[in-house]
C-alpha cells in the first residue's frame, strides 16, 4: 500500500532546513568514503599524476563545486577548474588531462549531462570521484570512488540539506587530503553543528519580518567574494526558485561590471561579509550601493550587530563558514515564498510526489 | 589645446556598433601578433608542455573568454578552464600548472586583479598571452606575448566593438594554432564583415519597435548553449549596464535549475539558436517557456522568418556566429536605454570623459 503524505506549503523545506546540523553529524560519524576519496587523491599526487582537479556539477551542486574549487586551490595548492560538459555533449570532444581528476557533484546522481561528462573523462583515462546523495545512481556507479552525502531523502524541490551536505562532504574530503588530523576536524564539525542550530533558530525568528520587508521586491542582487561568491549564487538561486524573484548572485570582482547598474533605489542587496578573506572587496562596493539607494543587508559575524549583520558566529574558519552563511537565506526564501502565496516545496507547478510505504 | 566633444546620449555607442565590421577587417589586415601567439602555443604543444589553457578576464571580456574556452577545446582538443583570480589576490596562493598557458583578455589591460593573476601564473613558470586593446598597458607589457585588438579607442562606457574584436582575435589565434590556412580564414572574415553590415542594418531597423515592446519590462532572461551561453551572458550584461534591467544570461543546461522559475507571464526571454550545435537544448526549453507565458524571442538564422528569428545569415560556421549574434542585442540595449531616458554611453552617473586634441 502506498500513501502520499499531505504537507502544508513549505513544510518539507522547513523540516529539511531544520535537520541540517544532524545530517552534518551523520556525515562525520562515518568517514570511510571521505577517507577513501582522500587516499585516492593522495596516490595521484604522490605519483605526480595530479596536474589539476576538474569539478562538474549543475544548479545548486554547481555552487558547492565552486566552493570546492576555491578550497582545493587554497588548501592543497592544486589548480582546480569547472568542467564544460557541452564540450563532450554538444561538440563530441573528449578533452580531459589523464593526469587530472574529475570530481562530479550531484544530489540525484542521475543527470545525463554529468554522466556524459564523467564518461568523457573516463575515456581520456582521467580518474573520477562522484559525490551524490544516491549511492545506487548511475553517477555513483560509474565513478572510480563514490562519496555518499548521507543527507537522507530530500523531498522539497528546493534543495537545502543536500547543499550543505555537499559543502561539508567536499570540505571533509579536502581536509583529509591535506592531512589535517581527523580528531581536530571532527571537533570543528561538532562545534559547527551547534553553531548551525543557533543560526537556524535565529534565522527562523528573523525571516518573517525580513520577508515582509522584501515582499514587494521584483529583483535582488547578492554579492560575495571567493567562498562568498558561491553563497551569493546559491542564495540567488533559492530566491529565484521559490519566490520567482529576478535575483542574481555575483563575485564582488564582477559586480562592478554591470550588476551594480541593475541596483535601483530600494533594490535589496545582500552582501556576504562573514569570511575574513575577501571581505574588503565586498565592502569596497558599499559606498556605491548606498549611493544608489540600495536596501543593503550585510550577512556577517559582527558581534553585537543586530539582524543578519551579526547572525553568524565569530571565529569560524573561512573554509567552514559557507555551510552557515546560506542558512539565513534558506529561511528567507521559504518565508518570502509563503508571503507571495507560493509553495516553496513545489515551485511553479513542478511536483516531487513523495510516497511513504 | 584640449577640446571635449559633446555627443548626444547613445551617439558614441551607436557609432561604435556601426564601425565593428571595419574593425574586424583591421584585425585580419595585420596578422603578425595573432600568428606569433599561435606559434607560441604551437611550440608549447610540440614540446608536450600544454596540459591546458587557463583564461582570465572580467565583465564583457569574460564572455569573450568563455567563447574561447569552448572554441579552444572543440578546435584544439586541449582542456581549457577559467581562472579564479581571488586564489592569488584573496588567499595569496600561486596555483598554476607550469605546463599550461595563461591567457588574459582585457579591453584596458589595466585591471589590477588580472595583472595579479598574470603575475601569479608567471611566478609558477606558466607561459602567458594577453589580448588587450591597449598595447602600452601593464597587462600587455607583462605577458610573454601580446595580441592587440586593433579596435581603436572605445569611448562609450558600454563595450561593443572591443567585445567583437576580442571574439575575433581569439578566433583568429585558435584557427591559426589549429593550422587552418590563412587565406581560407581571411575569406571567411571578409564574408563575416559583409554579413555584419547587414545584421547591423537590420538590427538598427528592428530595435526601435522591439525597444517599445520591452520598455516596461523589469526583468529579462537570456539563454544559449556553449558559444550561445557566452552570447546570452554578454547580452544580459549589456541590458543591465545600459537599461538597468534585472537581466541574467544562462546556459540552457543551467536554466532548468531556477532561472526558469523567474520567468513570469510577459517576461522577455531571448533564446540564441543560431548555432547548429547546442540548438536543440535551447529549443527543449521552449514548451516550458511558452507554458509560463513568456515573451519569447528566438535569435537565429531561420531563413524567411521575420524579426530576430531570421536576423542572422544562414551558413555561417558556429565558431564565427557569436560575432554576429550579439549585434542585435547591442542595438536593442542602446534603443531601450534611450526609451528609458538613460544615456547608454554614460550609464548611471559613470562618465568616460573623452578629450580630442
Amino acid at each position: 500500500v502506498t500513501t502520499v503524505e499531505q504537507t502544508a506549503p513549505g513544510e518539507l523545506m522547513r523540516r529539511e532546513i531544520a535537520e541540517q546540523p544532524d545530517r552534518w553529524l551523520d556525515l562525520v560519524a562515518d568517514r570511510r568514503a571521505v577517507d577513501e576519496a582522500a587516499r585516492f587523491l593522495g596516490v595521484l599526487r604522490a605519483e605526480g599524476r595530479l596536474n589539476g582537479l576538474v569539478f562538474a556539477a549543475r544548479g545548486t551542486s554547481d555552487h558547492a563545486a565552486i566552493y570546492a574549487q576555491y578550497l582545493s586551490q587554497s588548501l592543497l595548492g592544486v589548480p582546480a577548474a569547472m568542467a564544460t560538459p557541452s564540450v563532450a555533449t554538444v561538440y563530441g570532444r573528449d578533452v580531459y588531462d589523464p593526469n587530472s581528476c574529475l570530481v562530479a557533484v550531484s544530489q540525484s546522481g542521475a543527470s545525463p549531462d554529468l554522466l556524459a561528462t564523467l564518461e568523457s573523462a573516463r575515456s581520456c583515462g582521467t580518474p573520477t570521484i562522484a559525490f551524490t546523495n544516491a549511492p545506487e545512481s548511475p553517477l555513483a556507479r560509474a565513478a572510480d570512488v563514490h562519496v555518499p552525502l548521507a543527507a537522507g531523502p530530500e523531498r522539497s524541490v528546493a534543495a537545502t540539506k543536500t547543499y550543505t551536505a555537499e559543502l561539508l562532504a567536499l570540505h571533509l574530503w579536502l581536509r583529509a587530503a591535506a592531512g589535517h588530523p581527523t580528531a581536530l576536524v571532527d571537533d570543528e564539525i561538532h562545534a559547527l553543528a551547534a553553531h548551525g542550530r543557533a543560526v537556524i533558530r535565529n534565522s527562523t525568528a528573523l525571516a518573517p519580518d525580513l520577508a515582509d520587508r522584501l515582499a514587494g521586491a521584483e529583483r535582488a542582487v547578492l554579492i560575495g567574494r571567493a567562498f562568498g561568491a558561491a553563497t551569493a549564487r546559491e542564495a540567488a538561486l533559492k530566491l529565484m526558485e521559490t519566490s520567482s524573484m529576478a535575483a542574481s548572485g555575483w563575485s564582488a570582482a564582477d559586480a562592478k561590471h554591470g550588476p551594480l547598474a541593475s541596483v535601483r533605489p530600494g533594490t535589496p542587496v545582500f552582501c556576504f561579509v562573514g569570511e575574513r578573506a575577501g571581505r574588503e572587496s565586498v565592502e569596497a562596493l558599499l559606498p556605491d550601493l548606498y549611493g544608489r539607494g540600495a536596501d543593503v543587508h550585510l550577512v556577517g559575524a559582527d558581534v553585537d550587530e543586530p539582524g543578519l549583520a551579526g547572525i553568524l558566529p565569530p571565529g569560524v574558519a573561512d573554509g567552514l563558514l559557507p555551510v552557515l552563511s546560506i542558512l539565513p537565506m534558506q529561511s528567507l526564501a521559504l518565508e518570502l515564498a509563503l508571503r507571495k502565496g507560493l509553495d516553496p516545496d513545489r515551485p511553479l507547478g513542478l511536483t516531487k510526489v513523495t510516497r511513504t510505504t
